[in-house]
């Protein structure tokens, strides 16, 4: 038996024990030490994604962790190993996978949202997924990792060069992180975020950080970029507003990146797109190379992931930290430590 | 005095004397021939733009005709040249026109819409603007360079690659120009046309054309892809539906290019623009090296300009004809021949 944090429906999650898989062929069994709770673990915490998450359902996809044993057929890794999981399962026989896009495979399955996460004491994956991990980065900030592979994957995708402008709206961790990678890429970086609590969290990390509601964007993009507009902008905020913020900053044949989940249509100002030529480039999730370069940049310290870790957790108050999340976005980034099941005080 | 086609006011045009221009330095007064009735002409027509046009004025900016004399300073040309225009005029030293990209000038000057076009026997431009046309290539078909210019910067922006499959939304004249030239570049194109005869004359061009009040699109799409989706899809119909349509057909990474204008914001599936990596690429207008393939490929009959004229009528009927096209969309394109001022039958 492994203890695991399971949703189990809208607003509802337990720790409690459930059996552990054994490593079949070609799989590893994994001690998951740290666990980062993500946008999406809260999405499906809110019920939003019942059509797709079959319950209970353990949560967890940012970690880091150790090697315990391996399976038959697994030669290149060994107990003791730390690690982290790029937790993308495809199925190489569809359109995406042959075109070369095993990452939006047509048949994904994302694991911890498709199948079992990491908050559990013992976790079996495919060998295939586990990427290595330096032996002197400690695993908490290892566990940064994986959403650092996102912002690395649209930095990449939005193709950002030296010098370029650059406006991030929305300065939660996945923004913040983008406008980490885009800074280390020789970008100029703005940061656009309402709430108070992010916006000193990003300036604390030398990010310089602009209030919409407090100030006339669109005058500070002028005075900024000398009336060109930005090249590129980043919508990692997920609303409507936030939409029309980051098609309004660009200037002539700008590049929008769209990172945030927008579940609903969105409208758009396609005008604009039109007038200026602008170019709006969907990006998910990540690849190999990816995770390989946010591993260095982590381990460098590019990525001060020690900075946005908000708080530790026992895996036995995970459910209360989900709980606390939901209130209100004066955190950066929760990790729910697996080694540790003692009950704990409330969160 | 040189007799030209006025707009005055929402659905009022006139045909009357207006003063000519000698031509200044730099300049060239040319003898327009063939002048086409274009969708944006129409917009005039219909008052849409009456914040920025300024009236009386002189339409039209599809056109072929002779250099009649040259202004001071003026060495290449000659009277009796034969030329179309790039109706272009830019600042050169706004951030669009520093970056390379004059043609979409933060403060363009497009010709025929904010400054007198060629509706008129007697049209004097900037010299920079001339596109030479080879001597054997008839001007009502060399009117046929301007929108085919569009249709050629379009197919670059999205970039289309030998054996691409496209859907081109829309099968009007730029839709038509589009698929052409797609084909052209080596795409398997379908047009997605709702209106009969448009899909017709689609048709005699041996484009394939589907009906989507009659088919299943998405089954259509499948069965011609093997489930892989399309490569690229242009949106000419400027419908909400036909950008949904747009966005529908796409394939993992599929590119869409929008080439409609959409005065008001539409509703988008951003969700299917992340889970697929979808790009929004805007298109506007064209550069010189647009317009010279244009001539190209009008010349050497790729574009079979002649099957997509419609009609020719005097330039005293040309109001009457923005008349008539605004009833239906059973044409293609209408010329306006300058050369012709007889008062002739009603349109």
């Amino acid at each position: 038996m492994t203890l695991a944090t399971r949703y189990l429906s809208a607003r509802t999650l337990d720790t409690a024990p459930v059996p552990s898989t054994p490593p079949g062929p070609g799989e590893v069994e994994l001690a998951p030490a740290y666990v980062g709770i993500c946008g999406t673990d809260l999405h499906i915490f809110h019920g939003d994604m019942d059509a797709r998450v079959a319950v209970p359902a353990v949560l967890g996809h940012e970690m880091a962790g150790r090697v315990v044993r391996v399976g038959p057929g697994v030669e290149d890794w060994a107990p003791g190993n730390a690690v982290t999981v790029m937790p993308l399962r495809w199925d190489d026989t569809c359109p995406a996978c042959r075109a070369g896009h095993q990452h939006i495979c047509q048949h994904l399955d994302f694991i911890g949202i498709d199948s079992p996460g990491a908050m559990q004491q013992r976790w079996t994956v495919p060998a295939s997924t586990l990427i290595r991990l330096p032996a002197t980065l400690p695993l908490d900030r290892a566990a940064l990792v994986e959403p650092t592979a996102v912002a690395v994957h649209d930095v990449g995708r939005a193709a950002i060069r030296e010098g370029e402008r650059v406006v991030v709206v929305g300065g939660g961790p996945v923004g913040v992180l983008i406008a980490l990678v885009a800074q280390a890429a020789g970008a100029d970086v703005r940061v656009v975020e309402l709430n108070a609590h992010r916006r000193l969290l990003a300036e604390e990390l030398r990010l310089t950080v602009w209030d919409p509601a407090a100030e006339d964007l669109a005058e500070l993009v002028r005075q900024w970029t000398g009336d060109a507009g930005a090249d590129v902008a980043f919508e990692v905020s997920g609303a409507a507003g936030g939409v029309d913020t980051a098609v309004d900053v660009l200037g002539v044949r700008g590049r929008l990146c769209l990172v945030a989940i927008h579940p609903q249509p969105r409208q758009i100002n396609l005008h604009r797109f039109f007038w200026r030529e602008l170019t709006l480039i969907g990006a998910r999730l990540y690849d190999r190379s990816d995770f390989e370069k946010a591993v260095t940049l982590v381990a460098d310290g590019t990525i001060p992931a020690d900075r946005l870790i908000s708080k530790v957790v026992p895996l036995t108050q995970a459910p209360a930290a989900f709980e606390a999340l939901e209130s209100g976005g004066n955190v950066m980034k929760i990790l729910v430590d697996c080694t540790d099941d003692t009950p704990g005080a409330a969160v």
